[in-house]
């Protein structure tokens, strides 16, 4: 479940006041999301989502991720659109932690990829990256290449507890991942997160991305291998060629990969392997027995991380 | 969160494919509840709720749940309405379950009660009783007084897990209550499990009732008990009177109370404390490590139940 703060009648009541959108009609927490506290909201004007950011959000990035979002939907990408108050303000305080409303997308996250979701998934990836390109303020990866070797260093003594021998061998391939990061390829605002649970379809088509919160400033074709890792492989963990040709197919018809990030995306998938990889391993050796969201199992993106290094360049992917 | 069971986009397109409620729009699932997996439904023609029933509910109870949900429609209580399949069916299979559709109430839920909440939901209650009047089939209590006993043989040799010596306390005060319990008293349909999660609140009125998967044919004054200890006790434990009184003149200023009613609310009120006490004690011995929904501390109806049983008479409760 996603409900880490409940809001009292009297606090959501006022914080509502600040808004022009109409009287409250209902509200439900919404079970979707491990990040933050969402919230279905309906008022006498239509559908919206109530956030509550939770701990692992900066609220110094918020900001930025809601000027992004904004942006993005006034170059006509379907995303949720922060709602502002009466006063300007798209953030304000509610129950003890900064909370924000956005506009209600239409659609379904996918419970299970089919290839056919596989070529609109690139298409709108390849679209985000180019409509991003207007935003002029950056922000870092704070899960990028440099977090990675700090967080190995927090759960490298403790992760033979899930795998025996996975503290080495994870060092060891960190080494060879970050010897070989490319340095040169195109950057600019990408989603970093786009699994498939971000991703809403309607009618055989994308109606709307959303959960922008670890969006950064990043090299694009790392977020092409993020989605090869979250939409291209079985849950038997083999990795299925059609869906990554698909994805391809469907990201290059918007934006070209050049030669370089083409060439480049064994290491990024390895890497962004590595990176969802070691979230999950502190996750799994951090949260206390009994908390309200189960941690996702690390080994899923050990077997990926695995296929990846495993893979001799980058036809493997069907490029 | 309360999603246990996932369904494919396929088998949604399918399920919904029986029904005449237009076409889908969005599907996300409900944090609140934690009985069965609830997702808000949204199609061209308006919301509603899914729910697919999950363990706890006996599928054979299920066409007497519905049946009672339409006769409490029909006589113009606010309470959700199960939605018909083109065949006339309102329970149809969905991935591996047991599922139906039912109109969506607006409200929310008080966080917070309040002692403003109690008339409102006093009232609601004895509407809820009187409505029922009509509706022919019966239902015994599976969560009654019979259920108590075998409930704690299965718990109580755990018992001192939770608290040293309440095995035996537990025993020795379920004799005293069973050894009191009222025989007499007016029986019909009631809701047995009316907690503020239950309850949706609109411009200070009640919207809707929800959940009727407890509802039972038992006594009257039991539901009644159930509400004294869900909405009147404070976070310390406390018993608010005012609440209690403010509830029982909703209730009666609808449906009287009996003086024999009136005199059973201390031992009603033993006997709903120790319904929640036992089935939280048994979840919290048996709900494994890691599971979805964090199980409720046995010890915040212990603390009701030592409430009533020092109780001299019903006074207590303002009557």
């Amino acid at each position: 479940m996603a409900v880490y703060t409940e809001v009292t009648d009297e606090a959501l009541t006022a914080f509502l006041a600040l808004y022009d959108i109409g009287g409250l009609v209902a509200f439900r927490g919404i079970a979707e999301g491990v990040e933050n506290s969402n919230y279905a909201l309906k008022t006498s004007t239509g559908d919206f989502i109530l956030t509550l950011y939770e701990k692992r959000v900066n609220p110094e990035d918020l900001p930025w991720f809601l000027g992004l979002m904004e942006h993005l939907a006034a170059q006509g990408q379907s995303c949720p659109l922060p709602v502002r108050a009466r006063d300007g303000r798209n953030l304000n305080p509610l129950s003890g932690k900064i909370a924000s409303i956005t506009t209600f997308l239409p659609g379904i996250w996918p419970r299970r990829v089919l290839a056919e979701h596989c070529e609109p998934l690139g298409a709108a990836l390849a679209k985000l990256h180019l409509a991003g390109q207007g935003f002029a303020p950056t922000r870092k990866n704070g899960l990028g290449p440099d977090a990675w070797g700090p967080l190995l260093g927090k759960c490298s003594g403790q992760a033979d507890q899930v795998l025996a021998g996975m503290g080495a061998e994870l060092t060891g391939w960190l080494e060879r991942i970050n010897a070989a990061w490319p340095q040169d390829l195109p950057v600019g605002h990408i989603h970093a997160d786009l699994f498939p649970d971000n991703v809403f379809f309607l009618d055989g088509g994308i109606s709307g991305l959303i959960d922008f919160y670890f969006a950064c400033t990043d090299i694009y074709a790392y977020d092409v291998a993020v989605c090869l890792n979250a939409w291209c492989f079985e849950r038997d963990f083999s990795f299925n060629v059609t869906k990554s040709r698909a994805l391809l197919r469907g990201y290059t018809a918007h934006r070209v990969l050049s030669a370089a990030e083409g060439a480049a995306l064994p290491v990024l998938a390895q890497g962004a392997a590595m990176r969802f990889l070691l979230t999950r391993l502190y996750d799994w050796l951090n949260t206390p027995q009994g908390a309200l969201v189960t941690p996702k199992d690390p080994l899923d993106y050990y077997r990926r991380l695995r296929f990846h290094l495993a893979v001799e360049d980058a036809s493997a992917y069907g490029i």
